[in-house]
């Protein structure tokens, strides 16, 4: 009976080992998972922190139970994973009885995943934790209840950090974003798109603009992060500085790396034989910049995953790539984004023709209606449509959803103002804010 | 001085009207029209009933003061045009001193709407409307107003029917619908989505299902409506039986007519030279159908009345056509549609396959997700994408314009399967729901 093993039992790791499994019933499929917990959301986590949603029952979609006798996989939690050897085509694995043991496989998937970039060398401190695992939501969660904190310091300005934000906000505390400069959600949005969220946060929260250099305890706890522009006290600290894919055991299998993820081609194979990589571990390609980049998001890694479940079982699926579409929402504010920004474009050799408009989300004699910016990235000339970017009230966020469908299709700022959108008026004005910017946006490229 | 005139001032003669003008001010544009108040929001109306919009002047885009003094238009209010001789291209009109006057034209416009479709003999009886224009709003708030009237009968089960159902349950009366058969929002929705609707529509009012056929009164106020299932008490009576399209001028111009409607190209040109028609009063040109409907949707007047602008300035636009979207919102509950439903596809010959999913429209352990129900309508064999339909709680309305961004684009249901579409936990599940249903309607179509 020929074996499918996987290493990692979320996103991506579960999407193939299920799809493989479904697809041909006699393949032997394996799974290799470190902790104890599968198929959880790890997005969900901020929300389970901030008492909004349920967890974490709640956050897990499948169970190891369920995969076991549902799924008919052969998962083995607590297992650890050490080492890879692609000659003989056997993974060395520590059981959790401490055992180590030999899988042997006719197929790998390395679905390692990522985990927190850690900005500075860490003292051992209680009350300082990173975002990834579920794990780390019960610890943060224990700490909250248990220690009372006043004080959270947040390190970092990204997705998570903001959602952490509003988490802890909501529990009630005093919280300080620190910054390495005064901008959030990083290179995603231009500028002039995420500074209307960073006034949010500093109506909402203290912001420090400073490198964080350490932090510092007593006692074994921590009691302040260090930074250039001065020392944070604090009860809790958060390290919201981004993820690393775990790429240890692909370098050690040999495989070949690019920006310092598991490189693959768009069947999601490594450069070594029967050995795959999907999720947060492995590159992405990104559809406009024509490039493969590091995008750890669950969308992708579920849909690189189902492309290797099919083609270890005789498929030939092709990962679609991506757009970097992401949505994110601060209290009131909805932010999202899609394709190219004008600075990633630019820098990718496309000629850029950038449109920025404030609109209403619903028609203006509504009461509830919200406002919105929308920025439109197109190329000169072509007026192919390259990006966009969304920040704004209610209604605006999931309004990126046409923008990434338009951009997918190859359709052009003309081709979208033309696009017969939905009106009613609680839900839009008659020229919908998307058709409103692809308008301006098609007149801005043929210029 | 070459002149534009434009029978019309709502949506489609407002915006031919100050697009002319705009492109070649020294055109001269004389705008025509026999109420009051133009360029508002007839969309609206039913809210500003409701108490739930502002109203009247915030309805109003476009005053009469700024359309002559800002946009430079001679804009005639009160003014009925009677007869148009398209030989000697001449418009009659009547002043508003009752003065029969001869206005030459270059090219005319009519953009003359649609008006009530009333399926009875209408006596003349006080607490009997019908919803059209802005003074029909007017007169329901002042019959709400100073008869205080308790019993609402709404004859009719469309967009408006229940728009007004709504307005008057939160003005605190009891309503009852009369339809001619137990269904809601016509041929515009498959049965199986407006379903769940009706349900809601049955939970909160009353609905009698029967044939209207007349209102009953005492003292010249109404007291009844008369249907084939019998009597229906009434205070106030809404009669939202659809409209026509009003092709009285046209026919007498000699326009061809279709659909009921008058007929034009995709430049907007009427069968008489010189003479175009755009808005309710003429045919749309459905992209999916591949012909012309009659589709008196705000939208689309207001693009048809762009492209005549910009053809009597000397451009060549054509009109897009239309996908016949729309969206509306009924309590808590959003419905949507987009391109052909399963029927219209079929009667129009296409090999029709078509998935319907429920879905969660954020994650499901957030505790503010709503539900949706989809429906995607696809080619069998090519997958190519015809139509879509959505009834669903907060958050399910909007997602149409995806659908009909890929169905305008071409896409088939296997390529919106992967669409880069954006996912976190307040907004959608990983997969959107739009992507879940792309899915399962590109294995339905491939069968």
């Amino acid at each position: 009976m020929p074996r499918f093993v996987v290493i990692g039992a979320n996103a991506a790791g579960m999407s193939a080992a299920s799809v493989a499994k479904r697809r041909d019933p006699s393949l032997d499929v394996v799974v290799l998972e470190q902790g104890e917990r599968i198929s959880y959301s790890a997005c969900g986590l901020p929300y389970w922190i901030g008492d909004e949603a349920k967890g974490p029952d709640a956050l897990v979609s499948v169970t190891p139970e369920q995969a076991r006798r549902e799924r008919g996989l052969d998962l083995r939690t607590l297992t650890r994973a050490t080492r890879v050897d692609p000659d003989a085509r056997v993974v060395t694995t520590v059981t959790p009885q401490g055992r180590e043991e030999a899988v042997p496989y006719d197929d790998l998937l390395l679905a390692t995943g990522s985990e927190p970039h850690i900005p500075f060398a860490l003292e051992a401190l209680d009350g300082v934790f990173a975002l990834r695992h579920i794990e780390d939501a019960e610890a943060i969660r224990t700490w909250l209840a248990n220690e009372r904190p006043r004080r959270a310091v947040i390190v970092g300005g990204g997705y998570v950090a903001l959602e952490m934000t509003e988490a802890l906000l909501d529990r009630g505390l005093e919280v300080t974003l620190v910054l390495r400069r005064r901008r959030v959600l990083g290179e995603s949005f231009d500028p002039d798109m995420s500074d209307p969220l960073l006034e949010e946060v500093e109506r909402r929260a203290g912001v420090l603009v400073g490198i964080a250099e350490g932090v510092l305890g007593e006692g074994g706890r921590v009691k302040a992060v260090r930074t250039q522009a001065g020392d944070v006290p604090a009860d809790i600290v958060i390290l919201a500085t981004g993820v690393s894919a775990r790429i240890d055991l692909a370098a050690q299998a040999g495989c070949a790396l690019d920006h310092e993820a598991i490189r693959v081609d768009d069947r999601m194979r490594t450069s070594v034989p029967r050995v795959w990589a999907a999720g947060d571990c492995s590159t992405t390609w990104h559809r406009i910049l024509q490039r493969p980049i590091f995008l750890p998001l669950a969308l992708a890694a579920n849909r690189q995953g189902r492309v290797v479940g099919e083609n270890v079982t005789g498929g030939d699926a092709r990962s679609p790539g991506v757009l970097a579409t992401a949505v994110t929402r601060f209290f009131e504010w909805e932010v999202a984004r899609t394709g190219a920004t004008e600075l990633e474009a630019t820098v990718a050799g496309l000629r850029v023709a950038s449109t920025t408009i404030e609109e209403v989300t619903a028609a203006g004699y509504m009461p509830k209606h919200g406002s919105m910016r929308l920025k439109i990235v197109a190329e000169r000339g072509t007026g192919r449509l390259l990006g966009a970017q969304i920040v704004g009230t209610r209604g605006a966020g999931k309004r990126i959803d046409t923008l990434a469908t338009a951009i997918h299709a190859g359709l052009t700022a003309q081709e979208l103002e033309n696009v017969d959108l939905a009106y009613a008026p609680p839900f839009s004005p008659v020229y919908d804010p998307v058709l409103i910017g692809a308008r301006l946006a098609a007149r801005q490229a043929a210029r």
